[in-house]
């Protein structure tokens, strides 16, 4: 009789070896995080590994960072290899040359597994063409547009989460917490799935399974609790910056105005950061908002008992559904973004530029930095909505002549919102169309680096 | 309010004209097919038409075929343009030139159309690499294995059938019958779904729904009846056939053969014809057989009360399922084939040679022929079994020094069992493991062109 269960984490790990190759699934809250296979590998203390992930997670988390703060893992391929913050053990192995890295976007790392668990050894990917994440990359042109060719990628152990398993290996996989799970287990020779409970043959519908089990070598219960789930909403901050000693928009203004540009009957995502905030203004309009971990047609933040841990968007933060949502993993999320099926994607960033293009990943090279989904979620062809303040941290313009951060995309841009002015580009030519009260056309433009003209005066 | 639901078949396609690219879903029983929309476009009498689909049916029935009939489509890509039995008018336009054919591969078909929806414009595929369907087609190596460059296909108009549907375009999927209807639907620009059943928002588990409605663009209630889902299960002939005035082994005798060289522990797949023969012999072993077309975990084949119209093996044939079952759609069933996950195909043959490769499609060009999923179930690591007469109906020899008829797969066979034999190939090498009763090893050679040899005798 097959039996897929194995007894404990450690068991499931007996063949785990140093140089091994390792996919974590996981996104946003603990929930979907295969905490008991890190920790577990984490006591077995293999070496040398190379780790396929989203993203580290924070210092102090059950995240994949606790095998590289233990030293175990000598080579990192994530969208995120850095976040915001006190500096971490990544940073500091990275700065040492001791982690190599290799940044990918988020919407191709899913891609690339799948392609290697399909026997697709590569692919043509319209992501991040014309920027640094691909130098040295084949690029070819199909019907007038560049790609770049993406290689598969195949790793010896995927650990995924699941909320059921049973002894064939089937996975019940449950909410916006789908994401990286199919993926990950397609291009895995191994795939250890830790569950929260494990069921008869039969339990979980066959019209319902989220990885048939013919994915799945080894199922094993969770013997880790996850972090403490995110306990409450974080309330944005809605004070207002100045400038010339006058107050700009506050950020909710800002995502008001955003919200009244969106069309009804459109599928927008809003990206992490600033963007969520624009949910609150969305109310009962027709329109269904992406997350590109695999939901859509989500509604308000919530918190307290309203908190599904199964149910978040792309942010993390615990959402509502409303009626008609539907699930499905970031596979098919990221299709979604680049088959061009999103009308508006609304990014934050560091810097848009003359020409519309955009830099909104994080440091300065391509070993440390957090690219996240933004280059996937604008490979459509969707309208990009940008979303900043008008000034950097240090006073400096983050509307430039030209992009000094490594750019998310090229040209891409259409209309940028900070909390001084709505602009709109056509070609390299932007129109400021509306500025904060107490402000001028000319002085908003003096506080940018761009050349920007204020909508003409009807004759 | 967003409402994608239109009145009327013909509503629905009010846009739809000469020229225009449409992808009809379907496979196997008649439930899946989208027979409301095939008569409204018959009647509708558009010309000059691409159509993208599986097979086109039998004259008479709701299927394909009807549009090829009318004179509507000028070009087809399909995996089947051909069915054994009488000439069809797709034969007739085929040969006088008015219907241009491309043959695809059944699961690089459903591929290249997700790829279409996944902006992805080509990928490299291991299908059929070696075979005359690629001729013309980019050849790169990866890993020191050749793929041939598929290019994605998209189109102007997909119709598929669902279960139920609602006015967000959300559908419900069931069973085995999922099919083509993922990929087919993102790779068109407008995707009209046919349902037996408009439901309200929210009656579709946002866990369960089969396909989101981002894909979707049209909604429209069923108005015609499926063809009567086929009343009982064919039983099979089990006549044994005469050689030399001895009768060989009868179809169920090999099937039984066959199942018993199956490993347990083991997934299985069992091509159309007589391999699906072999699920009668498995009882309650732990076998797992898997249908191309979205199914793991089917058993034996059942009829009258015991069917449910959508559940069926990638044969169109009613099947009971087994604790632990799952449903998938056609892209996910052929992840499992080209990534290594079948441990053994088995396929009925027309010719297998001294090299070890296999013919198994059906005429001796690329534009009449039913090519199937065979090419795509091969090009995993699987062990490939072939089930086949040791002569055809005009008595010459299966058993060739080299294909006659065009290849499916190269070097591939690992075991052949034929009426009068089994056989096994190591290299160029064949070792007959057994034959029928009555027979001997040199006379059932004289039946082959091979050069094999019985197996050694121990010392």
């Amino acid at each position: 009789m097959r039996n897929k269960i194995v007894g404990s984490p450690e068991e499931a790990l007996a063949d785990l070896k140093d140089g091994d190759s390792v996919a974590v699934t996981g996104f946003g809250t603990s929930y979907g995080f295969p905490v008991s296979l890190l920790v577990a590998t984490k006591e077995k203390d293999v070496k040398n590994l190379t780790l396929v992930t989203n993203g580290l997670g924070a210092v102090g988390q059950l995240r994949s960072m606790l095998l590289v703060a233990s030293g175990q893992v000598s080579r990192l391929v994530a969208a995120f290899s850095w976040r915001p913050g006190p500096r971490t053990p990544a940073d500091e192995q990275i700065d040492a040359g001791d982690l190599e890295v290799e940044l990918v976007p988020q919407g191709v790392l899913v891609e690339r597994m799948r392609a290697g668990g399909a026997g697709i050894p590569a692919f043509y990917s319209p992501v991040g063409v014309g920027t640094s994440i691909h130098e040295g990359k084949e690029i070819r042109e199909f019907n007038g547009r560049q790609y770049v060719l993406e290689q598969a990628i195949n790793v010896d152990f995927a650990f995924v989460r699941a909320y059921r398993g049973d002894r064939l290996g089937n996975l019940d996989l449950r909410g916006s917490n789908r994401n990286f799970t199919p993926a990950f287990a397609k291009g895995a020779r191994v795939v250890i799935a830790e569950v929260d409970e494990i069921v008869d043959l039969g339990e979980i519908d066959p019209e319902n399974v989220g990885l048939p089990g013919i994915f799945v070598n080894r199922v094993v219960k969770a013997t880790v609790e996850p972090d403490s789930v995110r306990p409450a909403l974080r309330r944005p901050k809605d004070t207002a910056r100045e400038y010339n000693g006058k107050p700009g928009w506050t950020r909710l203004e800002m995502a008001r105005r955003i919200a009244e540009m969106l069309e009804d009957g459109t599928y927008v995502n809003l990206g992490v950061g600033m963007p969520t905030l624009v949910s609150n203004f969305i109310g009962d309009r027709d329109i269904i908002l992406h997350g590109e971990n695999g939901i859509l047609g989500y509604g308000e933040q919530v918190d307290g008992d309203r908190v599904d841990k199964n149910i978040f968007n792309a942010a993390g933060e615990y959402v509502s559904i409303l009626p008609g949502a539907s699930y499905f993993d970031s596979v098919e999320a990221f299709e979604m973004a680049r088959g061009g099926r999103l009308h508006t994607v609304v990014l934050g960033a560091y810097e848009v530029d003359q020409e519309g293009s955009i830099a909104n990943y994080s440091v300065t090279d391509v070993k440390k930095g957090g690219i996240g989904g933004a280059m996937d979620l604008i490979a459509g062809k969707q309208t990009l909505i940008v979303m900043m303040e008008h000034r950097d941290s240090k006073d400096r313009p983050k509307l430039r002549q030209q992009c000094t951060y490594p750019l998310t995309g090229k040209a891409c841009v259409d209309v940028v919102v900070t909390d001084l002015a709505v602009l709109r580009r056509s070609g390299a030519t932007w129109t400021v169309e509306q500025v904060a009260d107490g402000f001028t056309t000319e002085e908003v433009l003096e506080l940018t680096e761009l050349d920007a003209s204020p909508v003409p005066t009807p004759a």
